[in-house]
């Protein structure tokens, strides 16, 4: 191989006038050239230059800056929308970046398959407008829709607002394309809802965050727009109370439960007295807050039903209290106790923050813990919990006020440990990438680790792609 | 290794011998000993006497029966209740059979989860009952429900009944078990909804047949109970319309739409005149018969709703004729009219069937030109459609009536190249085993067969578990 008989910078120097030869001006930018935008993602990382961007504006062109690269032993870093938390996008020094945002736009919308075919690097949103305008809907949705990119969103297997009733990203994918580390590029595009003819290979690169392959283009399972939404926020006394009423829910409200947001009460608090533009849609004090949402079909017969459905929960002593949505705008208002959290950095300034999965019944003594663990180390801490709580997913905020420089290992370590103890899982629905490496083992069975080294080394034998994401031990 | 150095016959007496030191006389049967029913799955492929059956009665026993067979170089053929069609389960002379028959139970319910722990050798019904009894629904349900597997449906990625509203049996999947063809057991038993944390592992084998592992236990993800369940049996003039009609059915029924079955003019003949106890539940004749069910959450306000949602298609033309079932007996006839296709084999004999996929709106195209080339081919067919046309999966029978042998590998070469020329799928849920192997090519890409082939290897390097099924080629 090239790069066994030569330096390192030989190999990158070689590899870029590979590059040179198949790319244009526009598609190939080096040092200096490059954008201050492709030195990092979201993750609050310090900045990386890495030795190049390649911004190829085909499926084939992936594959080729793929091949290329893997021929001169140069890893590649994909990155799309650069909006993820966990570091997965980060470059690395001496690295290639594949960015996919020039490889944008809808193929093809079915809509007797239900189905639009997309290029990774097409926006969320832009995938969304393009169904709504078919009279569809694209069940995914997250606070980053305007600037990330499809091909991301299946790459860390996005969650997002309405998993508990549609299902995580990769749960609306039919049919994906892909590039292998060694460049084949390999097409699936499958659009039938049912297909079981051999080994399910989507799966391998949907969740994995670009360790595995590149993502270049998906069939996404579009949905018939609701013809409704109705909401309200609930008061409870205690966690029995909100673990009844989901139950409640999801036999009351069934497939129609599109949102169960709990918000513990020093979150409310924050949430409703400091976050500017945001009221309390109820009187306190109650010892739990919950946003429920559901999604109907006609806004009469179903706003009747939702409506009853609360009276019966109020009647029967499971809610003490409770504020039904008469409009739109109190329902955005509604969703602003929520994602008030967004927020906190304007108020709190740099904060710890979480997205950890815990089994639903231990949502609450695993906060009484965490509370109680974080508060004997940091005496002045102040943790704040909420969360997609029907999905089991829990949103942890944690800090010392007024303080220099925030202990973030500390707390990392206190509240990944809980995680732990209680049979949690580290990332709900953000990723490993990073920051969570080495807390995977906290999830993860050692069996299933080794697996996921085998599984690596046997697609990516030279760990050429997104190298050290997820997985921290170099594959042999 | 020990194989290397003896004759395979050496190897497999050696085999015996071990296990017979692991596992106790009834777990352990040979030769004559072996029942006639392990001889066989439901495939209609000749008996083959496997050296052996283990039986174990844990997870770990499954992963030593494995290790055992692994060490001395002899393939393991997994069994669980032997209902599949495709011949995954097919014994192989000179390779020992691991059944999960006594690996059987509940292991745990969690309400507040909504989720159950199962061992993987359960029959799907006891599982359901489990469930029922507990207050929820195990959405996977299909005809051998009594006598099939948890462990097998997962392994085949089973389709069913549901499939519209709930999804393929994976996608009920939270957690899994299984163990590694060298006899590694990896526990991933995640009973979270939102789960990010590195790569999902499970993926790779539900639906691969048992060729990566054998499953032995899982995580299933439970759903409520629906509140009523409402049918109408229509007839449409159509293919145009009864694309119509499933699109209204997304939009008006939503997410409570739970079937939505077609039947040709051939099949419904076939159904509703030559089998007995089935009546037609409307006059004929129509281009086309839709079977449509809902399960609402109410019975007074979702039947009401269901029927406005008729009377509608009937006033704008979409349907000619229909038929609202009044009582629980009617829905039971309804389902008569798609569930005589069982019976076909008691007064038409021998005949080729297939469950293939295809995109919706080629549907009824791929239909025709099935059948003339059929009937070019083979003057005298009789062949006939129906299926589960909302999620793409369509069942023809074919056979020359009277003949005393059928051309069954002339009907399938006839069928999958016409599967191949509309973009359809030569499997949309019974898998590809033995009898579908040298046609999966004519739905899945070179480059995803390589790569198909690259995974087997990477974990199967041997080629011992269950080899031969779903991919032909020997790996390397």
């Amino acid at each position: 191989m090239l790069h066994d008989t030569q330096t390192a910078e030989g190999a990158r120097n070689a590899c870029l006038s590979a590059l040179a030869s198949r790319f244009s001006a526009s598609a190939l930018l080096a040092g200096e050239e490059i954008p201050e935008r492709n030195l990092q993602d979201s993750s609050f990382l310090p900045p990386v230059r890495p030795l190049a961007v390649v911004r190829p504006d085909t499926a084939e062109g992936v594959a080729d800056a793929m091949r290329i690269c893997a021929e001169h032993g140069v890893p590649v870093v994909p990155q799309g929308g650069l909006t993820g938390l966990a570091g997965g996008a980060r470059p690395i020094e001496g690295a290639v970046v594949v960015s996919l945002e020039r490889f944008t736009g809808i193929e093809e919308i079915d809509p007797d398959s239900a189905t639009i075919t997309v290029r990774a690097g097409t926006p969320l949103e832009t995938v969304q407008r393009a169904a709504d305008e078919a009279g569809f809907l694209i069940a995914l949705d997250l606070g980053a829709r305007g600037s990330c990119q499809i091909g991301g969103n299946l790459a860390t297997n996005a969650g997002g607002n309405r998993v508990i009733r549609y299902g995580m990203a990769k749960e609306m994918v039919l049919g994906l394309e892909y590039v292998l580390p060694d460049g084949t590029l390999v097409t699936g595009l499958n659009k039938m809802l049912k297909n079981n003819a051999g080994f399910d290979l989507k799966q391998l690169f949907l969740g994995s965050e670009g360790t595995l392959g590149i993502i270049t283009r998906a069939v996404l399972r579009l949905y018939p727009k609701p013809g409704c939404t109705h909401a309200a926020i609930c008061g409870l006394a205690s966690y029995a109370d909100v673990t009844e009423l989901l139950s409640r829910a999801r036999r009351g409200l069934g497939p129609m439960l599109s949102a169960f947001e709990v918000m513990w009460p020093d979150y409310w608090e924050a949430a409703t007295v400091r976050v500017r533009g945001v009221r309390a849609p109820i009187n306190g004090p109650h010892g739990f807050y919950v946003l429920v949402e559901m999604q109907g079909l006609d806004a009469e017969i179903d706003g009747a039903r939702f409506e009853r459905w609360i009276e019966t929960a109020f009647e029967d002593g499971v809610i003490e209290d409770a504020a039904v949505a008469q409009s739109t705008a109190d329902i955005t208002a509604f969703w602003r106790t929520r994602d008030a959290a967004g927020e906190f950095v304007t108020f709190l300034g740099a904060h710890a923050a979480f997205d950890i999965g815990l089994p639903v019944p231990v949502m609450d003594i695993f906060a009484a813990a965490c509370r109680e663990k974080l508060a004997t180390a940091l005496p002045d801490v102040l943790s704040l919990f909420y969360g997609h709580i029907a999905d089991g997913n829990m949103h942890v905020v944690a800090l010392i006020p007024g303080a220099a420089s925030q202990p973030m290992s500390e707390i990392d370590a206190i509240v990944y440990d809980q995680v732990r103890a209680f049979g949690g899982t580290v990332s709900a629905e953000h990723g490993i990438g990073l920051k969570k490496r080495k807390y995977l083992r906290y999830t993860r069975t050692e069996a299933e680790m080794s697996l996921m080294a085998r599984l690596k080394r046997a697609l990516d034998p030279a760990n050429l792609l997104n190298p050290g994401k997820v997985l921290e031990a170099e594959p042999e």
